[in-house]
């Protein structure tokens, strides 16, 4: 996987667990508030997978936040 | 397609064509840049594709931007 990929999807999968956790909702609880598998969400916060926008929106509007500043990273 | 993804994919089409004409590259430019197809970029600038990070990626780099600044509504 290209280095600047990977860095965007741990920048992603990064911010997904904090807002998932500052929710206190289990990564089963996102998965039925995206309509996603729960292995799947597991494996986006582990940065394993290229997600698509549409991915993106479900868990920018399960997370009340945007597409941009989940993929923005904090720490920067 | 929801409503919120044809939103964002509308502001990366029109991000993607306004950063293209920018450096004058035509779509054929781009494409060749990006290593995509040129009927793939036109269908990206038409908002009729729901892309990956890694596409994104493939475009922040050849527009010299970032991935959250495609996604960036400049109107707003």
């Amino acid at each position: 996987m290209k280095k600047d990929l990977k860095r965007l999807l741990t920048v992603l999968a990064t911010n997904i667990r904090r807002l998932r956790k500052d929710k206190q909702l289990s990564q089963e609880g996102l998965a039925e508030l995206t309509g996603l598998h729960r292995t799947y969400v597991g494996a986006v916060e582990r940065a394993e997978r290229n997600v698509t926008l549409s991915t993106l929106t479900s868990f920018a509007r399960a997370l009340n936040t945007s597409v941009p500043d989940l993929l923005l990273d904090e720490g920067r």
